[in-house]
C-alpha cells in the first residue's frame, strides 16, 4: 500500500477504508490532500479486490475544510492582468473539482462517516460520496458564504439532489450550522449513531453487506443511480438495457441464482 | 371486459380497479402478466369513461416481482454468440420496460395500494405508478442486487426522483428490506394504512376524488408532472402555455367556474 | 419608493419587505397585482442596497390567489376563431408566467412568509420564492384542479422540485388543502412559527442574518443553485469555476477572511 | 409475405423493398397507408434478415403526401367542444406521427428512392429515412404552409438536421417547389441519378453494399448516429462503450479481421 | 409610426422594414441601436397587421457592427473592485445580448437583407434573423477577434447552427473576411443578388411570399424550427402535437382548403 | 523538448507540430500512439507558449488508424467470463475515447493536415480536432465498418457535426472512400491544397494568423464554439456572458483597440 501524507489509506475484505489523517489540523485540505485523493481512488478504481469504500476523518472531528494556506498561496499567485487571473483561477478551481470528481466517479460505493465538524470543503467531500452517516455529535455548515464566495468545488452542484431545495438555499445563503439530528430530517444522512466507535462499526458492516454482492451488479446500480441525477428516465432506460445486454451474460447472475436456490450466500468472483 | 390470466380488472365509478392475480405465486409476473398489462392500460387511456387507475395485488401480498421461471426461459434462448446474445438481451429488456412505461405514461392518474412483499419488480411497477399508499405490513426491497443484476425496469430509473439520493442508493446496493413507517418517512408511499381493508377503502376515496374532477384538467396536470421530471422549468412553463391555449377553451372551465360561484359540486363529461 | 396599488413596499437595512396589499380582497391577485410585481422586482435587481427580500400578505391570509374577476375578463376578449383565441391565451399565459419568473430569478434571495390561506396563484408566487416559512394556521391547496384547470403560472413546473414527487401528485390532483405541520414534513416550509408576528420575526432575522453577508458570495450561490435545477453536475462544476475566475477576484474574499483572522463581523460593500 | 393495400413489399437478397402503391392517387397517403407502415416496419425490425430497406413509390411521382380524405374524416370526428376536441387532434397527431417514428427507429438502414412529387406529408416520411437519393425530375415542396397548418408529422423536426438552417427556414415558410439541382447542394438528397431506372439501379446497390457488412455492426453505427441527433457528445462516448462492451465480444469481428487477413469478402450471419 | 433614431421602419403590405439608419457611420451600432430594437421588435410582435420583416441597412453598407465608443463609455464605468466590476460587465452583455434575443424570438419571419461590410455585431443580428440574403458586393468578418475578445451577442451561439462547424472555426479564430460567393457555399445566405436594388426586390417578394400565407401557420412553423435548434425529436413531436390540438382548430385550414379546392389564392386574417 | 516513439512534436513561433511519426507503418495507431498524445496535449495545454497546432502525418499517409496488433493484443485479454470480459472492453475504449478528449478538449486551436489516407481511427482523430485541411491526393473511409464493428472513439459522435447527416450515414454504413473534392463538398475539409507542400505551407499560414490573436481571445472563442455543440443557446449566451465578465477586464481589449486606432498589429502576452 502506497503511503500518503494527508491520508492513511487501508484495504481490509473487500473494503478500502481512506481516512483523513491530519488531526491536528482539524483534518484541513491542504494541497497534498488534493493531489492524493485523486491517486487514491484511481488505485480504488483499478483495484477489483475493493468493492466499497468508507471515507472518513482520524480524531474528534470530520474535517474542517479546505486549509486557508491554500488560498493564501493562490492569492501569492496573482499578477495584475485580470484576464490571466481569470485564467489561472478557473483552471484552478477546475482542478480542484477534478478531485471531488474522482470520488464521485468512482466505480466502487463510497459510504462517509463523519463526527464532529464538517464543514465547508468537507461539505463537498460528502457531497461526491454515495451516503453519508455520522455521529450524534456532528455539525454540519456550509461555510464558503462566509468566506466571501460562492462554494466551487461541488456542494452548490450536488447537495441539492441530496436535501430538499428550500433548506439546501437557506442553509448555502445563511451558512448556519445544522446537527445530526437536523441532517437526518432533511436527507444529509441516513442514519445516526450514538458516537464515533458505533459509527464506524456501522458503516463497516453496511459496506461489508455491498462487499458481499455481486461487483458486477453493484457497479452497474451506481452506475445507473449517478446516471439518473443528470439524464432523462428514457434515456436511463435505454442505458440500462444496453448495459445488461452484457452484464447479463455474466457468471454472476447464475451464481446469484444457483445461491438463492440452495438458500445460501453467494461468492462473488471480483 | 376483457378476461386476463394474470390480473382481474373492474371498472366502477370511473375507477379501473387492475388487479394481480395470481395469489398463489405472490403474484409474480409472469410472461402473461408483462403481455396483459400493455394491453390493460391501452385500454384504459382509450376508454374516457376511465379516470382515476388503482393497482393492487390479489392475497396477502402485493407481488415478489419478476417470475424466475421468465428469466431461466430467457437463459434457455441464449446461443453460442455473445454478439447476438446481447442483441436479443437488450431487445428483451427494452420489451418488458415498455410494460411499465405504458403505466407510466397512462394519461390517468395512477394508484398503487400495496400489502405485504413489494419485491424486485414489484418496485420497478409501483416506481411507474403515480402515487403509492400500503397498509402497515408491507415490506419493500430493490432485490435485483441479490441476483447479481442491476435493476433493469424502471426503479433505478425512476425511484431516485421519488425518494432521496442517500437512501436510494443503500437500498439499492444492500437490497435491504424497509417496513411501512420507513417507507413513509423517506416518501416512498404517501399514507400508510391500519390493514389491508382500511388500504383499499383509502385508496378508493382518494380515486374518486380524482374522478370526480374535470378529466381535461386531471390530464393536463399529469402530463406537466410527468414532464418535470425530465425537463426544464421554461421548457415546462413554455408547454403548459400551449397545452392550456387549447384546453382553456374548454367547457370544464365554464362548468367548475359556475359551480364554484353556486357552490356546487360540479359534474364533468368524461 | 415608488407607489403600487397592489402591494406596500419598503425598504429596510438592505431588506426589501414587498407585501401584497388588497387584505380585503384576500389579497387576490388582480391585473395591477401581476404587472407591478415585475417592476417592483426589475427595481430590486437594479438596487444594489437591496440584499435580501421577504414577500408576504397584508392581513389574514397571504393569498387566495388569482382574481376571478381577471379570468372573467380574459374570458370576455375571447372571439369565435379558436386558433387565434388560442393565440391569445398563449400569449396571456406567457405574460402572467413572466410576472413570477421576475421572482425566480431575482438576483437577490427572496422569502416568503406565509400565514393564513396560500391558494391556487399564491402557491404559484411562493414556489418561485428561494424559501418558505409559515405560521401554524397556515393553509396551503394546489386548487387549480378545482376551477377544471392544470396550474399554469409555475406551481406544477417548480414545486416538484421542492416537495416530494408522490406527494406533489397527490397535492395536484385533489387539490386537498394541507396544514403548517404537513407542509413542513414534506418541505413545502422550512419553519413553522407560532403565530404572524412571530413569523415575521423569524423571517426578518433570517433574511437580515443573509444581507449581512457578502452578496457577490450570495449572489454566485444563489445562481448556482437555481441553475442545478435545470442543469447536469458537470455543466454546472463548469459555471461555478467560469463565474468565480472573475468574482474570486473581488474584494470581498479578502475583506472576509481578513475579519475571519481578527473574529470580527465583516462589512461588506453592496 | 403479408398483402397490404397501400403498400407493396418484397424481401429479395437481405433488401426489403417497401413501395407505396397507389400510383393513380399519386401515392397519397391514406387511412390504410399509415397503419400498414406501422406493420410492416415492426416486421423488418423483428426480421433478422432484412439487413437493408428501400422506400420508393410506384408510377411516375414518390408521393404527394397526406390523402386530403383523411383530413375531411378526421374534421368530420369534432365536435363542439373545444376541449375534447384538442384531447382527440393531439392524440391523432401522435398516432400519425409514431408511423413515422417507426421508419426512424427502424434498426436496419433505410433508403428513400424518389422520383416526380415528394411533397408535404411525403418531406416527413424521407425526413425518417437514413439517406435519400433521387432522378433528375424530382420536386420537393414542404406544402403543408399552403394547407394553413404548421408541418406536424416530422419535418419540421427532423429535417433541419439535414439540411442547412437558413435554407430550411425559407422552404417551411414559402411552400417553394425545389428540384433535384438543389436538393443535392443543400444536402437533401447524396446523389442525383438520370432518369427512375437508374435511381433505383443505383439505390439497390448501395442497399446491397450495406447489406453485406455485418449486421451487429450497421446496426450500431444506426444507433449512433441517430442518437447523435439528440445527445452531447460525451454522452455519445459513453453510450457506444457500453454498447461495444457486448457487441466486439461477437464473432463479426473475428470474421472480418480474418477476411481482411485473406483479402476475401466476409459473409455474416443474419 | 413611432421615430426612431437609429432606425427608420416602415409597414407596407404587411411587411415591416427595419432599417438600420446611420449610414455615415456605416450603421454602426450605438446605444439608440441597442434600445430602439427591443421597442421595434415588441411592436412587431404585438402588431398582428405584421406577417413578416425585413432588417436592412441604409447606404453603402449592412453595418460595422458595436460603435465602439460603446465600449469606450463602457470602460469609463469600471471602478477598481473586479468582483463588482465582473457583476456590472456580466449584466451589461446580457443586456446587449436581449437585444438581438428580441429579434430571434420574433414571431414572424425575419429576413435580413445585406450589402457592402456585414461585420462584428452585425454578423450576430444576422445570426438571430430566419434567413439571410446578400448583393454580390457583401462582405462579412466576425471581428470580434480582432478587438481581443470573443463575440459574445450571439454568433458563437447561433452561427454554427447555420453554417459548418469547420468552417465556423476558421471564421471565428482569424476573423477573416469573406465575400458573397463562400458565403453561400458555406450557407451563411440563402442566394446571391447582383446589386443592392436587385437584392431588396428579391427578398421583398419573398416576404411577400410568406405574407400571404396564414399566419397562425407561419408562427408555428418559426416557432418548431427554433425550438428545434435546441430540443431533442422526441420532444419537437410532442409539442407540435400540443401545438396543433389548439391551431388546426383555426379557420385558416379550412380557408386554405376551401382555395385549394377551388384553385385560388387564399385570404387569410391578421 | 521530450522525446516521443509514436510522435515528432516541435514548437517554433507558438505554433505546436504535432507530427505522427511512423512512416513505415503507415502512421498505424499503436499502443505508444495512445497514449503520448494524452501527454503531449497536456504539456500543450499546460504550456501558454503553444497558441495553436498542427497534427500532421509523416510520410505519403495521414494514417491507416488503429493499429491491427492492438486489437489482436486486446483480443488476447479476454478471459470465459462474458461480464468481466465487457467491463475490461468497456473500460479500454473509454480509455482510448479519452486520447482524442484531450485533443478535443485542448484549448488551443487544432488544425489538421491530411494527406494520402485518413482512415479508421484517422477519422475519430480528426473529427476531434477544430478544422481539417488536405492534398489533392488525400482519401477518407470510416473504416471500422469492414472490421465488423461500430466506430466507437468519437467518428459517430463528432463527424455528424461537422457533414451532413444524410452523407454521414452514407459513409459510415458503407466505409466508402471519398477524396478531396467530395471531402470539401461536405465540409469535411476546409480547403484542399495542391500537393503536400503547399498544404502544410497553408495551414502554418492559418496557425500563424491565429497564433498572433490575443490568447485570451482565441480560448474563449474555442470555448464556446465546442459547447454550442451540446448545448442550448440561451445556455450558451449566459456562459459566454459570465466568461467575458472576466476576460473583458484583461489587458488584450485594451492592447488591441490601441492597435487598432494606431492601424499597427497588436503584441499580446502568452
Amino acid at each position: 500500500m502506497t503511503e500518503y501524507t494527508a491520508f492513511k489509506v487501508e484495504l481490509t475484505d473487500n473494503i478500502a477504508h481512506v481516512q483523513i489523517n491530519r488531526p491536528e489540523k482539524i483534518n484541513a485540505m491542504n494541497a497534498a490532500f488534493w493531489e492524493e485523493i485523486v491517486e487514491i481512488f484511481q488505485w480504488i478504481d483499478d483495484t477489483e479486490a475493493v468493492r466499497a469504500v468508507v471515507v472518513s476523518g482520524a480524531g474528534k472531528h470530520f474535517s474542517s475544510g479546505i486549509d486557508l494556506m491554500m488560498l493564501a498561496s493562490l492569492a501569492g499567485q496573482m499578477g495584475k492582468e485580470a484576464g490571466r487571473n481569470a485564467r489561472l483561477l478557473r483552471r484552478t478551481i477546475l482542478r480542484l473539482q477534478s478531485s471531488f470528481t474522482a470520488v464521485d466517479k468512482c466505480r466502487k460505493p463510497v459510504l462517509a462517516a463523519i463526527q464532529g465538524y464538517c464543514i465547508g470543503g468537507a461539505i463537498d467531500l460528502v457531497s461526491a460520496c454515495d451516503m453519508r452517516y455520522c455521529s450524534a455529535d456532528a455539525q454540519f455548515s456550509i461555510k464558503e458564504i462566509d468566506m466571501g464566495m460562492a462554494a466551487d468545488v461541488g456542494t452548490l452542484q450536488r447537495l441539492p439532489r441530496i436535501i430538499g431545495d428550500g433548506m439546501m438555499r437557506e442553509l448555502a445563503y445563511t451558512g448556519r450550522m445544522i446537527d445530526a439530528t437536523e441532517a437526518l430530517r432533511i436527507g444529509l444522512v441516513n442514519r445516526v449513531y450514538d458516537d464515533q466507535a458505533a459509527l464506524l462499526d456501522g458503516v463497516f458492516a453496511i459496506a461489508r453487506e455491498i462487499a458481499g454482492k455481486s461487483p458486477i451488479a453493484v457497479a452497474g446500480t451506481k452506475e445507473m443511480i449517478s446516471y439518473m441525477r443528470d439524464h432523462r428516465i428514457d434515456d436511463g432506460l435505454q442505458y440500462i438495457a444496453t448495459w445488461n445486454a452484457a452484464m447479463l451474460q455474466s457468471e454472476d447472475l447464475r451464481v446469484a441464482v444457483a445461491a438463492h436456490m440452495n438458500k445460501q450466500k453467494p461468492t462473488f468472483a471480483d
